[in-house]
């Protein structure tokens, strides 16, 4: 396959000011690879519990995710339940019920061992350098993290970091890894400790992706209806890591693309409950929709 | 003249991580008019006291803005005292002397009553209407308000926007006028109240501007060295009035253009505390920061 995700597969139960969903299928290696699964192959490697219904199994197949590294455990699957406010930008965490997934021990099977793009969803760093162990250097390493291990194990972030390429986070998680009140100045320190690329989600507000040397910004797609964001920042990185697994060229404009296409993954993600929007694209609707986004952002000479 | 701008002129003293002034020359008024005199003449109408510096007025005639308008009263100058926080998004008023400001009533000169382009500060929506009474109808009136004017005297606002081309606000102030949690719902309503084209500033996220018909997205200039945010926003409606009066037809593109050169604007004015930095460019510092937002925001086909 092209492209590998390890991360969560998960049970969310989500509430917004909008409706009320009950253990949906969630988790950032589902709402990676759907997004993934639109540019190119894309396996996931995984764990659930003896509850996880055969039927998501299926829906992740209807979309041509390989499961086969999946990993079905004793006990029960992964839990998350949280609520939005009216505003959308956060979530507040009721319950987390990590279940079998606190002792997921990411196993690649044979044929997974050589990917092209990997993606390292949002676990504990130690386990993303296991993975790193695992596999073929990949042509490009992506990583997710989250304020938990940037507080609590940031020296094997650190490591981690050193052999990643791409490194997604928001703007939050950025100024706190850095210790730095101003996000470029924090990027130009984390541009420094391994990653050649960082891309800055800020929900709402947009992306801004930095390198050593530019800077991209671009403002989110104006979604009128947001009915739930879980999983807008793992469409993303699925929209973007899959689109540069399929660009002829790794340039500065195929990164900036990437970007692009991450973003009209999430905003079409966001617009319902759990992956259901996300999974039932066509490709006219993605190219319609980075279309939409060269209107939004023209100006200049006519 | 071409531009027209009614407001205030200030004291300011202003605490931010990066320092401490006392005294300097602020007001909406003053912002506005420096970043507008760049592209085309520009006056104010505005009041100071007894106590206001001669060598002020003499800094902004040395920028070429006509200060005929600006009546000395009775009394001490307006004077603002705040201070910024570390994340520099929003100030904390400390103390606000009205002064002169508080009895300030906008006598127009009668060579001012004719302007191409008006710009209503934020001041009193009835202020800002006896104004609208003693011009012809210019042919763009922007305008700008405030929480405080939002929720005090939301129906003279309303009023006043029946009569407004353009208006210049932040988000919170967009979602708290139209009582919408949802941006894109709050800008429908209020583009139906009277303003064709609403500019909604978010500081380090950038500027949307919305019409019946199109959003426009522009991240902000990633500037490394902010040390004072004060006049960010009049610095931004000064460049963008002042591009459209002197824009060759006022077309989706041309509001576009308006929208970057107003970021350019406000990207230089928060890099010194007062105007200092904003009353010191050369039009070449401007077009050179419009190439660079044209490279901030570049993707698509190469």
């Amino acid at each position: 396959m092209a492209i590998l995700a390890v991360g969560s597969v998960a049970l969310d139960t989500v509430r917004t000011p909008f409706g009320y969903e009950k253990e949906v299928l969630g988790g950032s290696a589902t709402y990676f690879s759907i997004a993934a699964s639109y540019f190119n192959s894309v396996g996931i490697v995984a764990v659930v519990g003896e509850d996880f219904p055969s039927a998501h199994v299926d829906f992740l197949a209807s979309r041509g995710v390989d499961t086969s590294g999946l990993q079905r455990e004793p006990g029960r699957t992964f839990r998350w339940i949280g609520e939005y406010g009216s505003d959308l930008n956060s979530a507040k965490t009721l319950d987390t019920q990590l279940n079998v997934f606190a002792d997921f021990r990411p196993r690649l099977l044979p044929d997974q061992r050589n990917p092209d793009v990997l993606f390292l969803g949002n676990i504990d760093p130690a386990l993303q350098r296991d993975v790193l162990e695992q596999v073929q250097r990949p042509r490009i390493v992506g990583c997710d993290t989250m304020n938990y291990w940037i507080g609590n194990t940031r020296e094997s972030l650190l490591k981690t970091l050193e052999k990643v390429d791409v490194l997604l986070i928001n703007d939050a998680e950025t100024k706190e890894l850095a210790g730095s009140s101003n996000l470029f100045r924090a990027a130009r320190d984390i541009l420094s400790w391994g990653p050649k690329t960082l891309v800055v989600k800020r929900g709402e507000y947009g992306v801004l992706m930095l390198t050593s040397d530019a800077v991209f910004g671009l403002p989110a797609y104006p979604v009128e209806d947001v009915s739930d964001p879980t999983g807008a920042g793992d469409s993303f990185a699925g929209g973007f890591m899959g689109y540069l697994s399929s660009a002829p060229q790794l340039d500065e404009l195929a990164y900036r693309n990437a970007v692009v296409y991450g973003s009209v993954m999430a905003s079409f993600n966001v617009c319902a409950f759990g992956p259901k929007r996300l999974a039932s694209l066509t490709r006219a609707d993605i190219d319609g929709r980075f279309e939409q986004f060269v209107r939004l952002t023209k100006f200049g000479s006519a």
